[in-house]
């Protein structure tokens, strides 16, 4: 049975997802969940038997399922070890853990879209005030990855030398939303080249919003350098 | 050097590093930094300069430091292997590290002191409200946790059979935030079993709240069982 990715076009999760699949070089196929439509195709209780946490992406190979996106990618890691996604050396792995972790538990899970429905359904919350509170973790979060990314001797082409790790794959989908969002990401001068670098990468671009067979929308455009 | 760990006795994120070196048996010892005085002692540029995204826990050993517990708890797991706290089967480990995320990534952040604050500072949110929304997303995820345990062959005396894991590490700590907001834990029967396990060994004992050397309160009550 062919590996399936359940997956909706803009969601963070499973565009990390999709692209370590795609860097490892390993054929699936997408299930797209649409989240918006019907409350989110993903609360469904059909869905829930699959996935409890009602979140995607979820990843199943006819014998197995995993949830979550960080546990599909060390599970990758662990069964198809090349191309590597962490590097070699323990404190090394431990600090693209720590980054990836950064954006994965301390900057998406605030700004997802249960959250931003809670806001505003439960608690009132504007539009506008909506928007400021997810700029707000968004700035919070990249300012710091700025900060280690900026110093960081091991910094090259991309946040570890010249491979690609896990913390590409957490931060290109956080710039889109970031982008998406009209944010000015200026103040991150070392994101921005590394996104860009990784965007010329058939397993980014190809992982992209725009490129989803459930895409209803284009990729959000990268603002022209000063 | 003797390994510090940036803690504070409340922290769920720092009480997971806590239980992990305690499992490990290795000698540290603590550094506190209190989240609430002053606006938040992990708030200061002092501490930034050691821990851009100015959340605990921070290890630091004398070469290294790092932040994110769970990065943390990996990088003990591949640096000091025995006690194992994953699994050896490749998909028992993606499932382990799935239901840690479950609480690290989807209910921990949501409820963190920062997120909380923000919403009674910047939205003028109640307190009642503030209490629902902590509820909410505790809620939400146990419950999902619940459902995976409740039903999954691989549990016995904890999670995974008869080994303590990254599960259990990241339970135990939610636990306590969800009696603490005095939650109802009775659908969780599964949850409770494993957690009043842990709690019967030192190094979860000995991690917890009360045992802190800034500690300011008890651990919170376990409710009797009807």
């Amino acid at each position: 049975m062919k590996i399936q990715l359940y997956s909706f076009w803009r969601s963070s999760a499973a565009f990390r997802a999709r692209i370590a699949l795609n860097l490892k070089g390993i054929d699936y196929e997408i299930i797209p969940l649409h989240l918006l439509k019907n409350g989110g195709e993903q609360t469904t209780a059909e869905y829930a038997k699959q996935n409890p946490n009602r979140l995607i992406p979820l990843y199943v190979d006819g014998k197995n399922s995993i949830h979550q996106s960080l546990a599909i990618i060390e599970y990758l890691e662990e069964t198809h070890p090349e191309p590597a996604l962490l590097p070699k050396s323990t404190i090394d792995r431990a600090w693209v853990r720590s980054l990836a972790m950064d954006i994965a538990a301390d900057v998406h899970p605030i700004g997802n879209l249960r959250v931003l429905r809670y806001l505003m359904k439960n608690l009132g919350v504007s539009t506008q005030a909506k928007e400021t509170w997810n700029q707000h973790w968004m700035n919070l979060g990249l300012t710091s990855l700025e900060m280690q990314l900026s110093k960081d001797p091991r910094v090259g082409r991309f946040a570890i030398g010249e491979q690609i790790s896990l913390i590409e794959i957490c931060l290109v989908p956080q710039i889109f939303n970031a982008l998406s969002a009209n944010m000015d990401t200026t103040a991150y001068p070392t994101l921005m080249r590394i996104f860009e670098e990784c965007m010329t990468l058939p397993a980014f671009m190809n992982a992209s919003w725009e490129k989803q067979m459930d895409a209803e929308g284009l990729n959000p455009s990268i603002p022209p350098k000063n």
